[in-house]
């Protein structure tokens, strides 16, 4: 069984959490792969770069310039800086961008209309990906050689272009193509039934009690793109799905567990 | 045969040089392999940022918020850069650091005495690489898929540190390590009898001439590494080394060859 990890950019950004996640990740028994977000370095530099970063409803709007940066931080000093670090541990880590082997090929994704449905924004150079987008036969050559794939999450268009790309559903894409099991970790013990209290952890969630958890707004709105992208995994083929801790993934029965 | 190609800062730099280059690298026969430099942008970014790029003897001084500068540009933005426009050639490239599998291990440079006998610089994350330091067997299986390798020159010291490395001597030692034909790009048609005359491509250089070059001072002192390198890598296993401008890649008779 291959596991799919990602972790987000509070553990990217966060020397201490970072150095005991690649410790622990490096451990982790079986084939196993990661994806990994980017944190706020990518805004500091466009804002040292005289550049403004524009976040509309919780996506990066990616120009010409801003597709530079984000391909630098995300695919250069993360990815590397998280691939050597793992070498360290004594995990054999080979970073990839989507272009690389094309291992990924993302569409560019059209002008949206925004959620007040008259808005129409164009992000740029973003792409969407979904499971048919991922290159499995080539991960699972690597994962055979007992190399552990480190993907950030830069993917190309086959046409020359880069394009940035959720890593949460770069993750889900992964996991549903390679029939893997899909860990999610993040900042808390996993799904709080209330946000202040971080004990207050939902142990399982299917796809009746994730309705009922909606509607009495119980899920708070930042979990719900990543608890799709967690069905959505399941829907298309990954064996399981977990939310939990960064700190946690040695801990089989930590977080929140995911079913149809 | 294996080529292993290397372009400079000047193609990298160059939207319609390195579009030229990526389309004939793609229709290069046989199996190959791709070195890259960085070019201008590394300093632009650091001068951005309010740093001050400090070149000693040639050689970049590379403190720990330089080496995340570099690691960006090359590793991040180049490399990427690269990889996708040679997928939209139809060459299946893979864009690596020398972390990445730990294909290439560099060892980190020892405070260095300078030319004046005197001074003694420590270069900082700076690497010093060579024939020893490639997993060849990595590169070979890569290459037998018919991937084809893209390295910039931001290598690791398998303790979790990046290292930044002379392009040039990466390609040396990549080339001796596969036994391969290794291509030297660069800006002119070849080593010039006189640099103020495109034309001047001296055919051919072994040992002795070369001395005979160094010691008439028709050699310029910029070519001098460059050329020594040529000469390492023919000691270290290279079957041939050529030197030549980055638009004759396709032209087999073009360029400054080499021999002991």
């Amino acid at each position: 069984m291959i596991s799919i990890v990602k972790i987000g950019g509070n553990v990217v950004d966060n020397p201490v959490l970072l150095g005991r996640f690649c410790r622990d990740f490096a451990a982790m028994p079986g084939a196993k792969l990661l994806v990994h977000g980017g944190g706020v370095m990518a805004s500091q530099i466009q804002k040292a770069l005289g550049m403004e970063p524009l976040m509309i409803e919780g996506r990066r709007v990616t120009d010409e310039e801003s597709l530079k940066v984000v391909t630098m931080v995300y695919a250069g000093w993360c990815n590397k800086h998280i691939s050597a670090l793992l070498q360290a541990n004594g995990c054999n880590a080979l970073g990839l961008a989507g272009c690389d082997a094309s291992v990924i090929k993302a569409s560019r994704r059209a002008p949206k209309t925004l959620s007040d449905g008259k808005t129409v924004v164009d992000y740029g150079y973003v792409g969407d990906v979904g499971p048919e987008s991922v290159k499995a036969e080539f991960l699972r050559l690597l994962l055979d050689k007992g190399i552990v794939p480190v993907l950030c999450a830069i993917n190309h268009d086959g046409e020359g272009n880069l394009l940035n790309t959720n890593a949460d559903t770069i993750s889900s894409s992964v996991a549903a193509a390679l029939g893997g099991r899909l860990v999610y970790c993040f900042e808390k013990k996993g799904v709080l039934s209330d946000v202040n209290d971080p004990g207050s952890v939902i142990p399982h969630i299917d796809k009746a009690s994730y309705a009922a958890l909606k509607a009495s707004g119980v899920v708070a709105a930042g979990m719900i793109p990543k608890i799709d992208n967690a069905f959505a995994a399941l829907e298309n083929g990954a064996c399981s799905v977990v939310i939990k801790h960064s700190e946690d993934i040695l801990v089989e029965s930590a977080g929140t567990t995911f079913s149809l």
